[in-house]
C-alpha cells in the first residue's frame, strides 16, 4: 500500500497532495484535527456511476456478492483511508451490510459487519465520524419513512434507527445523521402536512430518548436538503431545521449537518448555511462537496473551488472549529470518471481544496483587515445609542425621540469590492 | 363615478366583473367578506411604470406637486376603491405623505394625510387592511433599518415605525406589515449577522410593546422575501420567520404576510407558503399576486392564473378564513400596460380570478374527493399501532420490536395524476 | 379489455374520459386527427418508479425475461393503447428488444421483435409516430455518441441508427428522433467543442444521407435539451438547434421535437419553444409532459396543467396542425403512482388535459378577442412607413430623415392583464 | 492626478495594482494589449446606486445640468481612465449627451459631445471601444425599437443607430454594440414573433449596410442576454444569436460581445458563451462583469472571481486575442460602495482580476497538461477510422459493417476532478 504523500505546493506527481500536511500545525492544531476529514462510505466504496439515464460505468462487486462483498469493500475502504490518512469514515446502514426480508434479519446482517468494522478500527484506529439508516430507498419508504402516511413504515423506520444508534455506540461514532430523503411531499394534494411534522417531532424524541439512554454521548444531527428526491423536503435549509427543532423542543441535543449542494439547491451559498446553523447554535458537522448553481440537482462533485472551501473553513473556525463534527466527502467521481484511480484523484483534490482553504481562511484572519471593516462598521453599537439599543435601555418611544430632527445620517460604505480584492490577495499571494 | 359590475361569466365587457359578485354567499359568508380584498397603495397609485432599464410610461402626479398632490392620489385612491367595491388599502408612509427633511417632518406630514384620509374613511366606510412603513427606499436605509450598521438608523426607524403604529391606531388598520427589505446581506464579508439578527429581534419586542401599550389590537405580520433587493433577506420564507419569531419569543403577537412572487422566489409554491405559516399557527395575510417562475425577480403581476388562486383560497379555507388580514394586491399592471384602464382591467382580471378561485376551492371542499383521500391515506394512524404512535405510547424499542417480522408493508399509491384530474374537473366543469 | 369511454364533463368514473371524445370534430378535423397521441413505451412499459435515490416501486416484466419478457411487453402496450384509443407510440431500440454483446446481435434482436411488432400493427392499426435509439444508456456511451472523443463509439452509433431507420421504415413510422443526451460536456476542461460539434453535423448529415436513400421519407427530429444527464447538452433548445441545423445545411430534412420540460429547463415556456420552432420553420412534433418550474430536472410528469395544454395547442393550430408529428406523452407516472391504474388514470388524466387543450385554443381562435388585438396592434406596419420599412424601401438614412422631428409618439398599450383575463373566461366558461 | 501604479502582489496599498502591470509582457504581448480594459460610461460616470426598492445613494451631478453636466462627467471620465491607465470606453448616446424633444435634437447634443470628447480624446489617446445607442429607457421604446408594433419607433431607432455609427466613425471606434434591452417579449398573448424578428433583421442589415458605406469598417456586435428587462430577449444566448445571424445573412459583418452576467442569466457559464462564440465564428468582445448565479437578475457585480477571468482569458487566447474588441467593465460597484473611492476600488479589483486571470490562463497552455489531455482524448480521430470519419470518406452503412462486431470499447476517463486539480495547481502556485 503507497500512502498518498505531502510533497508541497510544487509537485507535480498527481498522486501527491501538494497543500495537505496532516501534521502541520495550523493556528494551533494540526490539519488533521482541523480538518477531521471522513470518507463517504455510500459514494466511495459503492456508487457505480449510474445517474438517471444510463447505468454503471464502475465496477466495485470484487466479482463478489452477499456477506463476502461486502467485507470485501470493507477491506477496500480501509486500505483507501489509511492510503489517504483519512481517519474518520460515514456510512448507511445499508452500505455496509445487505438488507434482509425482514428488519430483523437486516439487523442481524448489520451486527456482524459491525463486528468486521470493529476489528479493522482496532487494526488502524479509523472510526466513524457518524452514522446514518437508509430510509429512503426501498419501495416502503415511497412515501417517506418517519412521515410515512403507513404507521407500519414508521415503525420499520424506527427499528433501523434504533440498529443504526446501537451500531454508533458500538463503533465510537461521535454523530447520528438523519437525512430526511424522503420526508416531504411531492404534491400536496395527497398531503396532511401538519401531522407529517408532528410524526417527524415524535420520531426524533423517540431517537434522541432512546440514543441518550443507551450511551449515546455525541451529537444528533440534521441534515437539511431542500428537495429532490421529493418536490419538498421539510429540511429544507438551516433555518427550517432550526425552527423544527425549536418547536420541537430538540434544539439541545440535535445540531446540523451542513452540505454545501444542498445549501445551492436551497438558494443558498455554503457560507450562508454555516453562518445560520452557527448563529442558531446549531453548528455540527459538514457534508463537503460542490454544486453546480447552473444545474438544479445534487451532482455531488468533489469540491476544488477554493473560494468555496475558505469560505467554509473561515466559519468553522469563527464557529470555534469542530467538535464532534468533520468534513465529510459526501462527493462523488463523476461517471466518466471512472477509474480508481479517478476516485484517488478526487479525493486528493477535494483535501487539498481543504487544506488551502484552511491555510488561506486561516490566513484572512491573521491578517485581520476583513475583521477588523466590520468591526469598525458596527461601532456604533458600541457607544452611545447604540450600546443603549444593545443593552436593551431604549424603546420605540425614546428612539423616536432620539431621532426626531436627526439630519444627515450618513451610513459608511460596504466596499464589497476592495474586501473581495483583498481575499483575492491572501488567496492568491502563493505563500504558504 | 361608474362602479364596476358583476355581469356574469358570460359577460364580454372587458369592464365587469364576469365572477366576482360581492354579496353573493359562497360556504357560508359572502364573497366580500371571504376575499377581504384591499387595494395596494404604491402600485396602484404612485408606481409610474419605471423599471431598471427604463423610466416613467405613466404620469400619475396628477400635474401637482407637495401634499396637492398627495392628497389628489388620496382622492383618485378613493374612486378607484368604490369604483371596484373594494373595501381595503394598504399603505406605507411614504406612499400617502411626503418625506421631510427630518423625522419630525415626515411625521408631521403624515399626521396630516391621515387626517385627510380618516376624513374619507369616514365617507366611504373604507379603511386600511394594514400600514407599513418604508425602511428601504432612502440612502440612509441602504444598509438596513433595524439591522443597520448605524445606530442613528435603527433609531430612525424606531420612528417611523412608532408613527405608522400610531396611524394605523388612527384609521382603525386592524395589522401592520414589516417587509425588511434591506434587512439582510449583500456580502458576509461585511456582515455581523448574530448582532444583526439580534438587533431585529430586539427592534420587533420594542414594537410590539410600543404597539400593545397604545391601542393596536390587530396582528403583527412578518412578510417573507428571500432575496432582492439585497442578496439575502433574514425573513427569506415562512419557516425562517417561524424559527426567526419563535428565537425571540414573538410567535403570539406576529403572523406572517404571504406574497405569492416571495414565495415563488424562495423556491416554494404560493401554496406550499400558506401552509407552512398555517402549520406554525402563523397564518395571518395575503399579498396577492403572481410571479414568474422562469424570471428571477419579483415581476409582482396581477394574479390571473386561476390554479394558484383556486389553491390559495384552499388554503385560506382550511386555515378557517381571514380574520385580521386579507387579500392585498400587490401588483403592478406591467410596464406597457399603462393607462389608467389597465389598472381597472388587471384588477377586475386580478379579483375575477380570485372568486373563481373561491368558487372552485370551495367546490373541492364541497366534492370530497381529495380530502376524502388524504383521510384514507394516513388511515393507519387512527388505529392500531399508528394511535399509539401518535398518542405517544410508544418508543424506538417498541417500534423495534413491533416491526422486527413484518414483511409485505405495501404502502398504497399517492394517486397525484388521479387527484389533478380530479381538480382540473372541478375547475373546467363550468358551473359556478 | 375494457376501453376507456367518454363520457362528458360532469362524469365521476375515474376511468372515463371527461372531455376526450375521438370522433368529435373540432375545427374541421376530428380530435384523434388533431391530436395524435402516442404512448410512449419506455415509461409505459418499461420505467419502474426508480429514481436516483431510490429502487423499483413497480414491476413490469410480467415474470419473465430476455424476448419473451419483451414480446409481453409489447402485448402489453398494444392492449394499453387499444384500451386509451391510442394509435401511436414512440420507441427507443432497446426498449423492444434486448441489447446483444455486439451491435449485430442487438441488431438481430432488434429485427425479430420488429417482426413480431410489424404483426401486431396490422393486427390493430397502431403504428410508430417515430422511432429513435438509445445512444446515452450503456457505458460505452458515457462521453457521448456521435460526439464521444472515442471513434469507434462513434461508428456503433452509426449501426444503432442505421438499424434505427430501418426499423422506422420497416414500421411505417414518419418520424426518426435524435435526442442527444450525452451529445455535449461535463467540462470545458476535457471537451474540444468545435471537433464534437463537427462531428455531430457530420453524424446527422450521413443519417440523412441513409435515410433518404433507403426509404425514410418522413421527418428526421432533433430534441432540444439544455442539460441533464450532461451539464451542457448541444441540443439546448429550439434556437440552438435551428443555428445547428443552418450551420450543417439540414433544415431542409430536419424539424424539431419540442417538450415541455425540456423547455422550461432551458428557461423557456413551452409555448416559447413551439413558436421558436415554427418561426424557423422546424416545428415538428412534440414530447407531451410537464415539469415543474421550481425544480430543476426533467420530472417527465403526465400534463395536467389546461393553460400549458391551451397554450401548446394554439401553436400547434397557428403552425398548420400536425403533419408527420404529434403527440407523444413522454410522461411517467410518478414514483408513488406505482399501479397500472395509475398509469392509466394518467393517460387519461394527460389525454383529457389536451383535449379541453384543443376545444379553448381552438375557441380562443373562434372568439377572435385575441388575434383581433394582435392585429390591431401591429397595423402600423400595414400602411405608411411601416408597410415601407417592411417591403424594403427604406434605409437607415431614409428613416432617420422621416424620424428627425417626431414628437408624441404613443406606442398602444401592451394590455397584457386584459389579455388574461380574456384566455381565463374562455377556459372557466364551461361550455364545451 | 495620482496614477494607480502597480506595486506588486504583496502591496497591503489598496490603491494600487497587485498584479496588472500594464507594460508586462505575457505571451509576447503586454498585459495592456492582450487585455483592452475599457471604462463603461454608464456606470461608472452615471449611475447612482439606485434599485427598484431605492433611489441614489451616490451624486454624480457635479452640481451641473444640462450639456455643462456633460462636460463635466466627460472631464472626470478622462481623469479616471487615465488614473487607471485605461484606454478605451463604450458609451450609449444618451450617457454623453442629453435628449432633446426631438430626434434631431438629439442628434445635435451628441454631435456638440462628440466634438468635446474627439478634443480629449486627441487630448490623451483615449479613444472608444464601441459605441451604442439607447433603445430601451424611453417611453417611447416600452414595446422594443426594431421590434416595436410601432413604425414610427422603428424609425426612431434607425435614426440613433444613425447618428450612433456616425459617432462611432468620427471618434475612431471600432465596434458598434447592440443590446435590444426591449427587442423581445413580455407576453407572446400580443406579439407577432415572427413579424418582429423579421423587422429586428431588416434593422440589422439597414445598419450594417450604412456603417460599410459610411466608413465604419469595424465590427457590428449584438450582445445576448436572455431576459431582464422584457421575460424572453430575442439575443438569449450566443447560438440564439448565430441563428439569427445567419437567417439573416449576417454573420460577415457581425460578432457578438458576450457578458460574463448575461451567460449565467441564460443557464450557460461565462467560458461557455465564449467557447459558442468562438465555434460559430462569432467571437468579438466582451463585456467583463459577474453576476450571482443565487440571484435571477444582472447584478453587473464587478469581476473578482479568478476563476472565471482565468477562463474567460483562457478562451480569448485560444480564439487568438481581441481584434477590435476588448474587456469592457460593464459593472457598477453595489449600492452600498457609495464613494468615488469604492469606484476606483472597484475598477482596480477588477483589473487585477483579470490581469491575474491573463497570467494564469498563459500558464494553464504553458504547463501544457490540460491541451495534452485533451489533444489525447481525441485521439483516436487522428488515425484509421476515426480520421476517415473527419474526412468524410465513411457512410451510415460503412460505419455499421465496421462496427458490428465490436467488443469491450472501453472510452478512457473523463479526469474532471484531476484537471480541477491542475488548474488549482496552477491558480494557487503563486508564482506569477
Amino acid at each position: 500500500m503507497n500512502k498518498i504523500e505531502y510533497k508541497g505546493p510544487e509537485s507535480k506527481d498527481a498522486f501527491s497532495f501538494r497543500h495537505y500536511d496532516k501534521n502541520r500545525v495550523v493556528g494551533g492544531k494540526t490539519m488533521g484535527e482541523q480538518l477531521r476529514f471522513a470518507m463517504s462510505w455510500w459514494h466511495t466504496v459503492n456508487a457505480s456511476g449510474t445517474d438517471m439515464f444510463g447505468g454503471d460505468t464502475m465496477d466495485k462487486t470484487f466479482g463478489l456478492s452477499g456477506l463476502d462483498m461486502y467485507k470485501a469493500k470493507a477491506d477496500f475502504a480501509f486500505d483507501f483511508m489509511q492510503k489517504l490518512g483519512i481517519d474518520f469514515y460515514c456510512f448507511h446502514d445499508v452500505d455496509v451490510a445487505p438488507e434482509g426480508e425482514t428488519l430483523a434479519e437486516s439487523v442481524k446482517n448489520l451486527e456482524i459487519m459491525t463486528d468486521y468494522l470493529l476489528e479493522k478500527q482496532k487494526q488502524t484506529g479509523i472510526r466513524p465520524l457518524w452514522v446514518t439508516a437508509n430510509m429512503f430507498g426501498a419501495k416502503k419508504f415511497m412515501a417517506g419513512a418517519a412521515t410515512s402516511p403507513d404507521a407500519d413504515v414508521f415503525a420499520i423506520a424506527a427499528g433501523k434507527v434504533k440498529a443504526g444508534i446501537d451500531a454508533a455506540v458500538k463503533l465510537g461514532a461521535k454523530g447520528y445523521v438523519f437525512w430526511g430523503g424522503r420526508e416531504g411531499y411531492d404534491t400536496l394534494l395527497n398531503t396532511d402536512v401538519a401531522l407529517e411534522l408532528d410524526n417527524l417531532g415524535r420520531f426524533m424524541k423517540m431517537a434522541r430518548d432512546y440514543g441518550r439512554s443507551h450511551g449515546f454521548d455525541g451529537d444528533f444531527y440534521i441534515e437539511p436538503k431542500p428537495k429532490e428526491p421529493t418536490k419538498h423536503q421539510y429540511d429544507f435549509d438551516a433555518a427550517t431545521c432550526a425552527n423544527f427543532l425549536r418547536a420541537n423542543g430538540l434544539e439541545k441535543d440535535f445540531k446540523l449537518n451542513i452540505e454545501a449542494n444542498h445549501a445551492t439547491l436551497a438558494g443558498h451559498t455554503f457560507q450562508h448555511e454555516l453562518r445560520m446553523a452557527a448563529v442558531n447554535g446549531l453548528f455540527g458537522s459538514i457534508d463537503a462537496n460542490q454544486g453546480d448553481t447552473l444545474l438544479g440537482w445534487d451532482t455531488d462533485q468533489f469540491p476544488t473551488n477554493v473560494y468555496d472551501t475558505t469560505f467554509c473553513m473561515y466559519e468553522v473556525i469563527k464557529a470555534g472549529g469542530f467538535t464532534n463534527g468533520g468534513l465529510n466527502f459526501d462527493a462523488k467521481a463523476r461517471r466518466q470518471s471512472n477509474t480508481l484511480d479517478d476516485t484517488l484523484l478526487s479525493y486528493i483534490a477535494g483535501m487539498d481544496a481543504f487544506a488551502l482553504g484552511l491555510i488561506k481562511a486561516h490566513r484572512i484572519i491573521e491578517d485581520g483587515r476583513v475583521d477588523a471593516f466590520i468591526k469598525e462598521r458596527y461601532s456604533s453599537y458600541e457607544k452611545g445609542i447604540g450600546r443603549r439599543i444593545v443593552s436593551g435601555e431604549e424603546t420605540l418611544e425614546s428612539l423616536a425621540e432620539y431621532a426626531a430632527s436627526l439630519r444627515n445620517v450618513e451610513v459608511p460604505s460596504g466596499r464589497q469590492e476592495y474586501l473581495e480584492a483583498v481575499v483575492n490577495d491572501i488567496l492568491f499571494s502563493g505563500e504558504e
